[in-house]
């Protein structure tokens, strides 16, 4: 609830800065769905995506000079706050909310909107880094314009918010590449029952004027394969309930072939956490060699018939590495659930 | 009736001109379709398009010379005769009808087959013109190859139809650029409660070889955008009735973010008019301002779950501008069943 | 060049017999294609499928009774006679030729058009046999309306075709289910060097009016697969030179997630041979395991940037069971080569 009202002055305050504010809406298609009719959370992050290039895109070419794209460097952690379905219009706007010299820190919220009622509800919130490359050469990062901020503080706030997934970036940019084995007849509730991996081929509509993938549709074929995952583990209905933090550090060029594979890592009582990897192979163009383009976290809810979270089968630890992963993942957990009740707090006491 | 019968009649005459005349067709998908199951007037619109695509720009290159492109330049009025379904098989059939120096007018048909029972029907007629422009060098114009008329009478009145449009288009490129402006809680059934827009970056998928949107994807945006106004303000199933002539002045260019606005302007006992505008923000490439590229006029009708037509909710006016625009509808919308009942007048004398 | 004429033939007769021949066209568009710009061919594929789809169905609900939807059974040994690009027009033209009772064999020609020159060339030529299955009861196989034979000669030609494939996929059906093992660290040119396997989740777009997917769309798949098998091993632009006979024993249902998986088994001096695997998991509906849906061969050759055929880097064999499969490819290569040279015989003595 608190985090509508949130959503609610945002948005007023981004009424002032005129040219910052926009809103994409799409019609919700079958394709974007599962049998249950809710959209795939890929489908919502590669909307917010888009969202967030084009508004940074706009902004980074807003003075003259040279050209410029902006490249997607980091997505914050993003909540699903509810399921979104078929037929329902989506409602994304992107605000910018802070610059630093080289990056563009975007605020995008996602309303649903059921057009035959009326009745919208907020389905997400997220924030998104972009980092503008020139067109010219794509390894140049340019200045970013810097933005007027009402207050002095929001500034202030936007700084903090900068330092902090700067320091981020540098960790998981050292966390060195995992790989996912396989595994023969595994059992059931194994990580190595539901692991799962698929293989893209880059194509033109995948990637910006650079020739590089979107952010946004690796975010889609991560969520593809973690969603296989969650599937294939507790055979239900499932959604995406929230997908941690993930950098971009390698950009992925036209006429790679990507491989994206996920593998359980946490299961709690309603949930379960896939950590997903995606590996680029250049492997037409260039002598360079397959490298770890980008990895994540995505936490899934398996639902009844009914739409209602139900328990999850218990995932079954057979190695001192998974256990190390699943307390690892039990860590995270704990974690935002504490967060959560802390910014509830507030709220409950008045 | 009347309409099937002028119908066959053309396609009559088509078939004496061999090679002219030519049939895609495609099974209509779940994502082609509302939740109703009726296929989208804007699938309809983006078919027909790449038809008369392919027709004149094989027209224009017959002759040695420039290699060039055929661009629409301008629909005619288009009626919707039926609603087409999924699972449904969607024959389109265009026929070179009139060229003029620079221009080539096309005659597209659309038939609906339900391949289970074999049973066919008209949807759609529709009349579009192209200009070559040349592969080389996009602001030449080329020359069009005559075509060969069965009777001279034929000639004569493709001649007029293409003195009508030229003025037509003359007069639309000089209406000044209006603009949506948002409106904040807005009352029921005015027109700020189903305004509605949406953002679109072009991708490769959606341009033509110059590099320039197909004019198919344009109006299939545009239908998007108008069907959400019509179901926002009725709450109902809609489907596309009619589109009036569309002059498509600007190409719009790859990497454009395009914004598709839409707003009733009015609403008849059983039919609600939108007035649809298009912009094009060429934001990376160029030092170009944002520019109208296209706008339009999109009948909707909204239908009972027996898909019977229904009464729509009067449009409630709050200001001149708003009262202007109802009053030019209402003429357009008085236009059309006038010249309707003028063609039906000699079907009921005979 | 034979193949042109007897292509050209065939579409003469089709000419006579009405009703039964349709011709889909389709611009082909950058998504449809590798970076090189050819087209792929599990596009082309599809496009063959749905037209056989279209015909097939339309024929087998041509007289009264029960409705069906026909299901791909089998499609015979296809070659793809030269690479189609983007902004080439398909034509793909359809035709029934040969009617059991319970089966439909039909011949689809593809033509690619350069709208640009007018130049056309017979880019496939391909058979294929559906199944009628009642809508009400798709495990049902309902009986198929006779068609009329121009000459007795065709009827009886038919039917060995017919008694043919029928033999083959008995025996296809026999071949038990083989696997393809990941493998770590695998030296350049083996076997595992190239190995690659990819999920898709099936949706309601990839599907038929009965909720099974389309044969086509399947055979897009394991083309995506095959290929990056092919462009793992050679590093280099590669096109579909041909797929051996295709057996759909087994359908697979909305909602599933598919496995296709490519594995090289034989590389002559210019062209790679590849077995691709289907398996579909039913996860969620139902309690039944996952199982082997469709195996092919797809082969492939190197295109230098020219576009000419360029010698690919030979197989590397490690097992017994490699060396097997080896064998049993250059057997299917010889005969091929051999079968090639029977019907070129002909035109060399005329």
């Amino acid at each position: 609830m608190i985090q509508v009202q949130l959503s609610m002055r945002t948005l007023q305050k981004g009424v002032k800065r005129l040219h910052i504010n926009m809103k994409p809406k799409r019609i919700m298609r079958p394709d974007d769905a599962n049998i249950a009719g809710n959209v795939h959370g890929g489908t919502i992050l590669k909307m917010i995506e888009e969202a967030g290039a084009i508004i940074s895109t706009r902004h980074c070419n807003s003075q003259s000079g040279e050209h410029c794209v902006a490249a997607l460097a980091r997505v914050e952690r993003t909540d699903f706050l509810s399921p979104m379905c078929i037929g329902e219009v989506a409602h994304v706007s992107a605000e910018i909310t802070y610059t630093s010299k080289h990056s563009v820190e975007v605020q995008v919220n996602v309303l649903s909107e059921n057009i035959l009622t009326g009745a919208k509800r907020v389905t997400n919130r997220a924030t998104l880094w972009y980092v503008p490359l020139s067109l010219k050469n794509v390894d140049k990062v340019l200045e970013v314009p810097p933005i007027q901020y009402a207050w002095k503080e929001l500034e202030e706030d936007g700084k903090k918010r900068y330092e902090e997934q700067k320091l981020e970036r540098l960790v998981t940019k050292q966390r060195n590449g995992d790989i996912i084995f396989p595994v023969f007849n595994p059992e059931p509730y194994t990580v190595g029952y539901s692991q799962s991996s698929l293989i893209h081929l880059v194509g033109p509509s995948d990637c910006t004027l650079h020739g590089f993938v979107h952010g946004g549709v690796t975010m889609k074929l991560m969520d593809e394969v973690a969603g296989i995952v969650a599937a294939r583990h507790c055979k239900t209905n499932i959604v995406t309930a929230s997908v941690d933090a993930i950098n971009f550090h390698e950009k992925i060029k036209k006429g790679c072939v990507i491989t994206i594979s996920g593998r359980m890592t946490f299961t709690s009582n309603k949930s379960m956490e896939i950590e997903v990897f995606v590996d680029a192979d250049p492997f037409v163009d260039e002598p360079k060699e397959r490298y770890r383009a980008v990895s994540a976290f995505f936490t899934y809810v398996s639902l009844s018939k009914e739409g209602k979270p139900v328990p999850v089968p218990q995932l079954v630890i057979e190695t001192e590495d998974e256990k190390r992963r699943f307390e690892d993942g039990k860590g995270r957990y704990l974690q935002t659930k504490a967060k959560r009740q802390v910014q509830m707090q507030p709220l409950t006491q008045q």
